[in-house]
């Protein structure tokens, strides 16, 4: 006899309404393109299918480049395939940290060699653009500045445009990451002047996880192209990888088929539904659950000229005890909402709504939750 | 007026029969646990799906690895895991080259500074292990030593046994390359005494692409951890990825939750089956095609004595172009086989009958189109 084990099923999975930091819920629509059956990397219905993904990823990102594509990857990837193309040993990288992603891409770039100069900030604030100016003028010839447009960890909503002007007279390039940005948010690549932006699908494009699209200009190409030593990272290549986007058609890793097939259907309910349409309905369901949540009791953990609207951070009403409740209202209601990493370990909650989560549903069933729970007034 | 383009929609991307290198035919059962309403990564209900995940994959792989995961990207992620913990600039490596991705792990050990000692066979034959030990005698403090077990390029099968005996009193840790083995061929990672193996989810594991399953030897996790520098790859550190599988669940990256939820299913699958029957039967059907496809005239690419049954590795009759014929086999009757890469491009067609796809049916209906084509006599 075998000791018994409760089997898992996929198919018992009790379903969660997810307004943590993401993944954030995935329409039925989306999920029934993600089980059509698979198809090759390289059948001609794959490639033509990849373009108009790239297509109308470039909308999304308001960006004209060429060089626009999903990694083969989570979030995660999209930063490592930024900082893996770009930085060499050596290199000088200014980098704003205002969070936990602003504290990893600084990671990743020293894991690189290169020589990080990071600009803070306190968490739950944003970046000054005349500190990081600042750091440039002390570093001129600085590979990359990067930023955080969305800071997962606290919800704060960073500024690009003056940092965006101002780099453009420069030959330091401009990497921002959009991962909880794109799809809730303007990003506009081209008109405030970014090189490189990556997302995730996960967030408020309202796809499942595992693609992280990125898009590269062509002076971010040319850098990539003019590098001194081969990347590291053959995975996340961009000059491979834009073999197989590219004309030549090079096979170079398995394209997750079925990930495109559900960022394809994600990317046509966002051309549907308008992209500013769909920025104005992340902004007014913030606005909605801020303002109820602030009647209640809880205190904004993000200082209150830049919360993102797709990302409320907040701590609970009188002091209680975040990571009980937390389980109780996954337990109880079935709504997954995230806790503080970092330094906010333990004292806050994550509260996304994004993509497809991002309604007025949402929100009464999270109130109803937390009054249910006893958790503040109202 | 906008010009005009043929609108693109997932539902309407037609149906094929996979019998090229991979993605494999991925089930009804599986693609629609594949369509599960996402679940955070985080979500207890998803560490639980994991971690029955790992031990499965612990089964299929024949060992009693604690660190055994699916990476979150597809095969090539798997090998990319593999190097970049592994090696430091200056370590050797001895790397079997015997087709395209021999060659692939030379050019990713490159890139991460080591010293690669290529020991090469023809493409079409097996690397003699005579050779590869010939090789670690005079590079005995090699750090690795690497070889493809299932090489995806050639259709040949590497036997690792020897191999295995002689570097278990080596330091050098043994890797091999399961992309296309696993599932479909005996890998017995702790009986042969392979240190890491890492291999792919599309192609006889019969679940979607987008996931690299791999396993480190104690051995192997001791080496990672004596590094002189960090992992440069911050997005595949195991170390890192270890603190997300293990006790700390600690958040690294968004698990693409889905792709585990189809991963999950397939390996429920493969149990079903038996890993013992699910061999066999890869075996049965390859040696039905392979004999099939001689008697009508096809010439096998791979020598005789070590031809891969999951993938057959064939020119055709008559000195056929295959290209063209190999787009009508695609186009009129929805089957899709692989054409050759590296010098056996415009040479050959690379059938696979992996996974869910390796049945009778499968056989049939791809001889069935070859004659209807006119290739080939019977």
């Amino acid at each position: 006899m075998t000791e018994f084990t409760q089997p898992i099923s996929v198919s018992s999975l009790t379903p969660r309404l997810l307004l943590g930091p993401g993944p954030s819920p995935v329409s039925p629509r989306v999920l029934e393109a993600l089980a059509h059956p698979t198809i090759g990397h390289l059948d001609p219905l794959f490639l033509a299918l990849m373009d108009d993904v790239n297509r109308r990823l470039r909308d999304v990102f308001g960006t004209q480049n060429q060089l626009t594509f999903p990694v083969s990857g989570t979030g995660s990837a999209g930063m490592q395939a930024a900082f893996s193309n770009l930085l060499e040993p050596g290199d000088t990288a200014i980098i704003g940290v205002h969070g936990f992603f602003g504290f990893r891409m600084a990671e990743m770039a020293r894991r690189l060699g290169a020589d990080v100069v990071e600009v803070e900030a306190d968490w739950g604030k944003v970046l000054d653009p005349a500190q990081l100016i600042e750091a440039h003028r002390a570093h001129p010839h600085s590979r990359l500045l990067s930023v955080v447009h969305a800071e997962t960890s606290t919800g704060a909503h960073q500024p690009l445009e003056e940092l965006g002007a101002y780099l453009r007279e420069s030959d330091t390039l401009f990497v921002v990451d959009a991962v909880t940005s794109l799809g809730g948010l303007p990003v506009e690549v081209d008109r405030v002047g970014v090189d490189v932006c990556y997302s995730g699908t996960q967030k408020c494009l309202g796809a499942p996880p595992g693609l992280a699209p990125i898009t590269f200009s062509a002076e971010a190409v040319r850098r990539v192209s003019s590098r001194k030593m081969p990347v590291t990272n053959w995975y996340l290549d961009v000059t491979l990888l834009s073999t197989y986007m590219g004309a030549e058609r090079r096979y170079h890793h398995t394209a997750p088929s079925n990930l495109f097939f559900a960022l394809h259907e994600a990317l046509c309910e966002v051309e549907e539904e308008g992209l500013q349409a769909r920025h104005d309905r992340h902004r007014h369901i913030g606005q909605l659950l801020q303002s109820a949540l602030t009647s209640r009791g809880f205190n904004s953990f993000t200082e209150s000229s830049c919360r993102l609207p797709q990302l409320t951070v907040v701590s609970l009403p009188g002091g209680k005890e975040e990571a009980p409740l937390r389980a109780l209202l996954l337990e109880r209601f079935g709504i997954e909402v995230g806790g503080g990493i970092g330094p906010a370990e333990g004292k806050v909650w994550r509260i996304g709504m994004m993509g497809h989560g991002a309604r007025e549903s949402s929100v009464e069933r999270l109130l109803e939750a937390v009054h249910a729970l006893g958790v503040g007034e109202g």
